[in-house]
């Protein structure tokens, strides 16, 4: 099981607002090979980052189809980089 | 539910082996208010840190209760800050 996650911060001006921005991203659980999507917020001052996206993928290529998928890609250029200040991808697979 | 994670790296010559480390957080599930513990490893170069420790809190006070627990402070003293070399913490709560 891949574990894929991205924290953010929304640009001050950002075109969109954070409800707008957040109805598009759960546009993205609809791709097939998405599980457990979750939009997340920070709950402590532990880092710069106020906002996350989390899914699951049973495998690397379950996550590549999603990553190539181009309802992700357009997400990604029409409302991802347009107002998204700072972000970290995080991807990590259960060990113990 | 709050979701605690710490994504970290491990210092080139820390005193313990990762097993040895590993085997030392493991035993942190043991606390009463954690649930779902998982060890991970990060699988893509997208950010610096190797690894990371995921556990999931009923409420924000039982969050405290495994903060503050003689155990979890013995850990970070005697195991977390000898052999960590740089780490962030993540908080967060599904808000969709």
């Amino acid at each position: 099981m891949i574990k894929h996650g991205v924290v953010f911060t929304l640009k001050k001006n950002s075109p969109l607002t954070q409800e707008q921005f957040f109805s598009q991203a759960l546009k993205l659980k609809k791709i097939d090979t998405v599980v457990n999507f979750e939009v997340v917020k920070e709950t402590s001052p532990k880092n710069d980052f106020d906002f996350g996206l989390f899914m699951n993928f049973k495998n690397p290529q379950a996550y590549e189809f999603y990553n190539n998928h181009p309802d992700h890609v357009k997400f990604v250029e029409e409302i991802w980089l347009p107002n998204v200040e700072e972000f970290m991808e995080i991807d990590y697979e259960k060990i113990l």
